[in-house]
């Protein structure tokens, strides 16, 4: 857990708290009496983040009533239900320079002109569904307790208050019944209305429902879908130009985010994709905005060029890295000649490393990357195992690059759909799909198939029938006595698929020559099945380590298929040593011949990697 | 280069133009004879990144007269030159229900509403600065040229015909000079006004015009900074709010991008931060907006989901990597006693690579990882090698958390400032000198240093009065007597500082066990100085790979100080197998555990890499 105290957001966060507590200008709302008992030195701030990490100081656990910063997740709630079509027939988008309470209607239309101010924010009461009164309310209790991730509840006390006095609510809502914008009894929706308005709240829980907008429609803690993108667009849109009353414009250009306040003197902005901010401090100025909250909210944006067009310049790198098989090779182990093959022609095969977020403007860029290597290659694979989101525009063009570049011949693979996040996994299924692209789990999977067949494709076969010991490398130098005395040493040993020839954490005295067959190295995972991390065959050894530096083995090396191996102990290298000391010598320097290779290719993949 | 026609945004722009090529709605301006002479099936669609490069399709490259999408940009210029509270005076941001030809201005402070209206452009020219006339007009051209990235001129024809014609501009003027709000000749103002108006662009420039606001006031082709940060910021809230005429309301809900639209038939609108598009096609609607630029930009944003609220929720991960010097060493080459020391307490040394951009919610997240971290280690480097930007909101809690970290007595480095570009590099400068942070060219210069200060502090010291031949790792396991036949055999050779012992290149048939002081390995760059890539030191060995494998030496070898070291041959090697099997063998076996080893550390670095 992250200590917050410690954190330069908290510490900031106190100072701009001890900055403006001492503002003590505007008053309290005092229209209804529940309010106007607010403690005016209440000041709290939040901060939370689209992963939902909250920071917050001061008065920021103390309940208050939402008003009207309920607006737009109530008119959220509509859209999601209704669709904005519907919505949009009871109540307009457009801003207005009429007061908050104002009664007047979109003279065209007829209809209020915005959901932010109180005829329209009625108007989308009346479109609560359920069967009875108490359905709507619970239901209007359950969004709101989506947003913020922990069940509301309602002030009674604020809620009768408010009923009991809101007269000119009333005067709105009958307007709306006798222009056909509402259809249920006025008294009712007025009812779902002041308890919704009632609502009680914290400044954190009021970031936490903003860090849902942030966020692109999803409560970051409970990884509750609220709101489908589309909405959040048109709720954020109408925070920015109607959210903060009369003050809208001038907020816009000089603050620039999105923007809800209400009359308990909560002010709740969105800096959307990355944060929200709330902060509650009940006076009032003569807009109705909490002067501590304006003035806070001013500095923050201006303190971090937080407004919506003070943007950092910066499209996403996507491409992490582009590898070519010439210099980073799979784990399986090759034998010198196919290294050499690999060497030569493995520039024909490209790994590429795909990270973060694919959007327009990164995908644009990533293609303008990726349409010339794709132009050089035969294998294209797209390690998306960094990959955390395809929007539906970056779908449409990599859909679009793919189709061009596989009709071109070009084989391509995409590795790790699995492990992505689930709307991003299911955007590669559906480009993988439509594009025919060969799906691995692992990029090192993709890798080792396309080697195997850019191998086939260039190599000579193998001939087992001319097989002797003098083919294996480590006997290389060796003359046909020499070769005698080794085979009289050494013997064959011979597996069938699925035997395990090694098990890690065994002591190890013997290392093996594969003659035949492959084996994989295993290492095991936190899961029930082990991780293939190798490949070794014919001509290849095994199980040196634990013989050279002592100790025991660190894999399980388990038969692919039926395996012929020589296996040598110590015991055996002293006897071959006593009856020539050549032979010895020549299969140690053989051996730090393979090793000095194996370094110089580990160091290409070292380099190839950073 | 890159082949535009191959891309699939290339392929989209065209389908786009096939589209709405046959949308034949509106009708051409004709207000002053020359605009009605425009070809009304004439239509253009260019985008730009903001890395300046353009896609383009139809009549992108014809020009027309700029008209009113040369407002936000001469507002710009004036924020530049003069100061926002200094335009502030002269001209409003608020919005207007007005037609842009309006005479009505704002009755509290008797200056028009807004830049984006014609009373407020002209307003704006009346702030244009130069001793005469000619020098205004020549000042105004070049600030256009500066944004398009060419010299634009003026169309005289078009100019003449607005300047015959716009009595009702006139009007405005004489209005504004007797309100105070300009304070020049009408008739002066009027024709720079008239001028700007008939400056020649084609779809292509307005699409770069675009661009250098997304890239945040930098001519993404020029390198040229046009804006401030903050002025770009202003001039995209306008465009916001009062870019598109009357329709700005529903643009906003719809489009949802700054945009700016003009009588000729332009349309232009700017996603900050990624890219712009710029349409040109001459039949407007009723409004004034081009039909089918506006259908056009829906469609694009609706295709993309670019309006500006329809956010993918993503805070770059700026953390591409942390290693621990246990995991992962610096490139110097250490005998196993080194490698034991690092490998239990190198996780007191943090390695951090840093990617991407720095703002408030990226560098929220990358304190919010980093911190614990700190709270871990005794060092602590950031790469900084892939980090390209860093705002001042990033820097300001940067420079908070490098302040505690150190307070708690972490040692911090920060590689690779130089090679960042200027205003991160000029950022990190900052934060290393108010920090004390050491800096490092590279970021395995900063680990070698730190592993030798964690080694300084935990090792015993090296005793070279106790050095014997026995101390080396290649001879362990040899006996007194088969040791007197090596140093036979075998002579010291004696280095100073700067003396090249192996050349790359040279045939090699000898490799050196370092008895006392340290070699680097050197390997060419490009430059004249050669990286070093590796440092050895007393008991390691070093150009055995040469002599096992044949061939060249891949590097050079120079000594850093003075140097002692054994020189073995593969003759002396045979002498020696010859005299004493088992020294023989003893020796290769060393050597093959030695690269054993080696192969487990660079496959520790490699999956740590990964």
């Amino acid at each position: 857990m992250h200590d917050d105290t410690r954190s330069p957001f908290h510490a900031y966060l106190k100072e701009l708290h001890g900055r403006f507590r001492g503002l003590d200008a505007g008053a309290v709302a005092d229209y209804i009496p529940e309010l106007a008992k607010a403690a005016p030195e209440s000041f709290g701030i939040a901060f939370a983040t689209i992963d939902g990490h909250v920071y917050s100081t001061g008065d920021s656990t103390t309940a208050f009533s939402i008003q009207s910063v309920s607006k737009p997740f109530a008119y959220g709630g509509a859209l999601e239900r209704l669709g904005a079509s519907e919505v949009l027939r009871k109540v307009g988008v457009e801003p207005t320079g009429e007061a908050f309470n104002s009664i007047v209607l979109d003279q065209q239309n007829n209809r209020p002109f915005n959901p932010m101010v109180n005829a329209g924010a009625i108007a989308v009461s009346a479109l609560a569904e359920g069967d009875t009164h108490e359905d709507r309310i619970e239901g209007m209790r359950a969004l709101f307790s989506g947003f913020a991730g922990r069940s509301l509840d309602i002030d009674e006390a604020v809620f009768r208050s408010e009923a009991e006095t809101g007269h000119r609510n009333r005067a709105i809502a009958y307007l709306m019944l006798n222009t056909g914008m509402i259809d249920r009894p006025p008294e009712e929706v007025l009812d779902l209305y002041f308890r919704q308005c009632a609502l009680r709240v914290t400044a954190e829980d009021l970031a936490l429902m903003g860090a849902t907008l942030a966020n692109n429609g999803v409560n970051p803690r409970s990884g509750q879908r609220m709101l489908a993108p589309e909405h959040v667009r048109d709720v954020l849109t109408l925070m920015m130009s109607c959210g903060m009353y009369d003050y809208a414009g001038e907020w816009s250009y000089d603050v620039g985010l999105p923007a809800k306040s209400g009359v308990s003197g909560a002010v709740l902005a969105v800096l959307p994709g990355q944060l929200s901010i709330a902060i509650w401090s009940p006076p009032l100025d003569a807009i109705g905005n909490s002067v501590r909250g304006v003035a806070t909210c001013r500095q923050i944006s201006q303190d971090f060029g937080l407004h919506l067009f003070m943007n950092a310049a910066s499209v996403e790198e996507v491409v992490r890295r582009i590898a070519h098989a010439d210099r980073q090779s799979s784990l399986r182990i090759r034998n010198p000649r196919e290294r050499d093959l690999l060497a030569s022609h493995g520039g024909r095969i490209a790994l590429v490393e795909l990270q973060g977020a694919l959007y327009f403007a990164s995908a644009e860029r990533m293609i303008r990357q990726l349409q010339p290597l794709a132009a050089e290659v035969d294998y294209l694979i797209l390690d998306t195992r960094r990959l955390n989101s395809l929007d539906p525009a970056a779908e449409a063009f990599v859909d679009r690059f793919l189709a061009g570049t596989r009709d071109e011949g070009v084989e391509i693979a995409v590795a790790e759909i699995a492990s992505r996040p689930a709307d991003a996994a299911a955007a590669l299924d559906r480009l993988a799909d439509r594009n025919g692209l060969r799906r691995f789990d692992t990029a090192d999977a993709a890798l080792e198939t396309y080697e195997e067949m850019l191998l086939e494709k260039i190599r000579e076969p193998f001939d087992f029938s001319r097989f002797s010991l003098s083919t294996i490398e480590l006997f290389k130098g060796l003359d046909d006595a020499q070769l005698k005395h080794v085979e009289a040493v050494i013997q064959p040993m011979q597996f069938e698929a699925g035997d395990r020839i090694l098990r890690r954490g065994a002591e190890g005295h013997m290392f093996f020559v594969i003659a035949r067959g492959t084996v994989s190295v295993l290492v095991p995972t936190g899961s029930e099945t082990a991780m293939r991390i190798g490949c070794i065959g014919p001509g290849q050894f095994f199980g040196e380590m634990a013989v050279l530096e002592g100790g025991a083995r660190s894999a399980d090396i388990v038969a692919d298929e039926r395996t012929i191996c020589y296996g040598l102990t110590a015991d055996h290298l002293e006897t071959l040593g006593h009856q020539d000391p050549r032979i010895l010598s020549t299969i140690l320097t053989n051996m730090a011949r393979e090793f000095a290779g194996r370094i110089r290719r580990g160091n290409d993949i070292i380099s190839a990697l950073q």
